[in-house]
């Protein structure tokens, strides 16, 4: 469903992209075909690239043929795009084989890429000339304002933490606030929450996520449904894919922007698109106060397809129905039936804490994972001391079901810290993206799993975004909970 | 050389090109990854191409990947690009692999292709698309005015072959007279002489015969010599390489074009620039008064590599002398040692001239060719009967080496015609070009042996121009000739 309105006041806050050209020199290398180079532009950027090409010898008789790759890291470049065979759209890998007419001159990209490495590789020339790179120059695109950036007091140590996770989010600031600009390029509402929440700790762009709300609020599937993403070209249109916790996201998501804007008229407005998805979604718990997960369909939870997310997705509901009564309450509405829902909620959710482990177990086969632990303690379905002790003993289950992403992490982090364990949350806050930095990230990734890097739910690297949005939280907690 | 003057002429003669979008409709099939179509535009034409892609299924999640092959003929599709290695740039191949971002969108393609048949095969899209190819459109250009275009009253089984003749001239008429504008896109100046005469007779655009005499003249190499063909991009600048019969044929073009446009200023301002051909090339001849082949360099004459040119080179030599006499009178120039010079080397020619074979030998082997006698006939070495019993006696030379190329074929019609075997060259042309008619040509090719149509002298015809300026002088043949 198609709501104009809501969609023209997306329009209204569409960002200007800043721009700004960064060029590296070239290689200055005569070049024949087969011969290539590799050009570094010393950080993560996204943009449009042109290449100034010179030749050596005759003057160009025949096009110049030319295979050109973009990386977000350097080992994207020994990957071998012929061998990829994954289940994502192979579509997605950033090279291209391009025939330039124009020999001396410039040639410009069309489309836009997110690389801080671009290697190219010369196909084909005649024999009467070898082509030499002058220059790459790229013009790069953001709508973050650098001069906007907060720069908290921090220990030398974690400002490069605070730098990459801002970079992260820079990069994934475009007209939306994209899931990675390499892959999707797109909204994502699991994605959004957490840029929103790292965007007012550091480039405070208000109307970006504002926007983002109305698109989301005006391309809804049947019945007002939410979906997890939305496509802007030619016209702003939503996925017909669903997931069960991004849907709720949107409430949450809602919350932190008045939070953070006390923009109460977007509330307002906005706000029966919360109830809209609260009054369908509730549909999916049984009587006995359990979410039912045949109805619930798919829930993200994380990139772990072995867990089990029954326990994940009842607090997540929980969650957002939380931030659903305090929406509710700011715009004073009678609430008594939400706190009924939520108090019967979360008591039906110790149906799942095992009292033998002392931990919350999840789905048929009473799985045990990070992930449930976690999500109860971020619904507040326990707290305090006996969230520190979940938290605690399921580090000690060593068949407990362990997290995959840097999504999967901010929400360890987070519950570490409702949980009151503010100096084990930055320990090993500093010790997963960290792991990250020490293998030369420039910008966080989509996924990194420190005991098997090289790991992928996709079938290869290739196509892994290297600068994820959901990665970009470290800036959120250390400016939130760290800095001085 | 540059000489800035006559560059600044050639431009204020830069034609308008005229555009004419063409549109074929898609296919309306839904496609994914391997599934192929090929659409035929109908005609040649030269242009830029947008292709129109929908989608059936969700809303596309992932960029198309699509390769696009343009073919003059039908059969370039047959060919595989990945087997082609032959001495000319695979880089000429009209492949493209594209990435599109925006599907339900318009892909404008930034490159000038010359095409009829158009291929496209869908690489990759993601599970949740099919791609449709709703149509293809073709912005099409040309220097030549359609409504400038002379038709001759001819017999109806003539036009076919003069409509494909001016359709090949058409396409080749672009910013210059192109050599094909699928390969090499490019002023040479032996075309251009074929080119210029065929245009009299058809499009008449004088300007761009005067545009090209001007570029030429204002970008040569040492000495003034002229070079084979040139390059605009990004500035006028002559090829490195010469050959000596291309060199010659400038004094012709001038000829011929002042003969046509009745333009006495650009006779007189490039009188000396032919001038200095002639004191540069006279120097190549010996004393005996014949063409020191080691001294002349390259001379085309034919596409064979086995051809001796030497008795073709003299005449050629000759029959460029013949025009710049007639330049020089009209120019009232002092012409008594350029007329004893042609007597000269025309009577030097005969020691060419093997009296038992009644035929003329060329080269240490004395080799007997089609090309030797034509020359030496369009050249006035000799005429009337005897150059009729010397086309007659060639043919039945069993090992006379033959001709390959339509540009050789135009001078063999010429000499016929010269020789007053008007009947015969109007046979000779209808069954030569009518080969490639019948082969469905729709412009003539650079390259045709009725005998081994697949013959290629760069290995592998994927690479051959099927537009080529050379071969469009049946227009001229039949306008000049033949109509009523």
């Amino acid at each position: 469903m198609i709501n104009e309105r809501f969609l023209q006041k997306a329009e209204e806050c569409k960002p200007e992209l800043h721009h700004e050209t960064v060029t590296v020199p070239g290689n200055g290398e005569p070049m024949k075909a087969g011969a290539e180079a590799v050009f570094d532009f010393g950080n993560h950027y996204v943009g449009y690239l042109s290449v100034d090409f010179g030749y050596e010898g005759h003057h160009p008789d025949a096009p110049l043929y030319f295979q050109i790759q973009f990386a977000e890291i350097k080992d994207e470049l020994n990957q071998n795009p012929a061998e990829y065979h994954g289940w994502i759209s192979k579509s997605w890998i950033q090279e291209e084989k391009i025939h330039f007419d124009e020999v001396p001159g410039i040639c410009a990209l069309p489309r836009r890429y997110a690389f801080r490495y671009v290697k190219i590789k010369i196909l084909s020339v005649s024999d009467n000339y070898s082509v030499i790179i002058n220059s790459l120059s790229a013009d790069t695109v953001t709508s973050a304002k650098d001069d906007q950036l907060r720069y908290p007091v921090l220990p030398e140590e974690d400002r490069k933490l605070y730098e990459v996770s801002a970079r992260t989010l820079r990069s994934c600031m475009q007209e939306v606030f994209e899931d990675g600009p390499k892959r999707d390029r797109r909204l994502w509402l699991g994605d959004l929450r957490l840029e929103a929440i790292a965007n007012y700790e550091t480039y405070r762009n208000y109307d970006l996520v504002k926007r983002c709300l109305y698109l989301f609020a005006g391309t809804t599937l049947e019945e007002g449904r939410l979906s997890n993403n939305l496509f802007l070209y030619p016209k702003p249109e939503c996925d017909f894919q669903t997931m069960f916790d991004y849907t709720l996201f949107y409430i949450n998501t809602q919350w932190d922007y008045y939070c953070a804007a006390k923009d109460l008229e977007t509330l307002r407005e906005l706000e029966p698109v919360c109830e809209t998805q609260h009054r369908l979604l509730k549909e999916y718990f049984g009587k006995d106060g359990l979410l039912d997960m045949e109805k619930a369909g798919n829930v993200f939870i994380d990139w772990n397809f072995s867990l089990d997310k029954q326990a994940s997705g009842q607090a997540v509901y929980i969650y957002a129905m939380n931030d659903l009564l305090k929406i509710q309450k700011e715009l004073h509405k009678d609430t008594g039936e939400l706190e009924d829902e939520i108090r019967r909620l979360s008591e039906a959710s110790m149906k799942l804490f095992d009292e033998e482990k002392g931990l919350f177990v999840s789905g048929p086969n009473r799985q045990v994972s990070y992930m449930s632990q976690i999500w109860m303690i971020l619904a507040g379905v326990v707290k305090d001391k006996d969230a520190r002790e979940i938290l605690e003993r399921v580090e000690k289950t060593p068949d407990a079901v362990t997290m995959n992403s840097p999504y999967a992490y901010h929400h360890y982090i987070q519950a570490l810290i409702d949980a009151g364990l503010k100096d084990k949350a930055y320990a090993k806050m500093k010790e997963y993206w960290g792991g990250m930095l020490k293998m030369g990230a420039d910008t966080f990734w989509e996924l990194y799993n420190p005991e098997d890097p090289g790991v992928s739910p996709y079938g290869g690297i290739i196509v892994h975004s290297f600068c994820h949005a959901w990665s970009c939280t470290p800036a959120y907690f250390l400016n939130k909970y760290f800095a001085d």
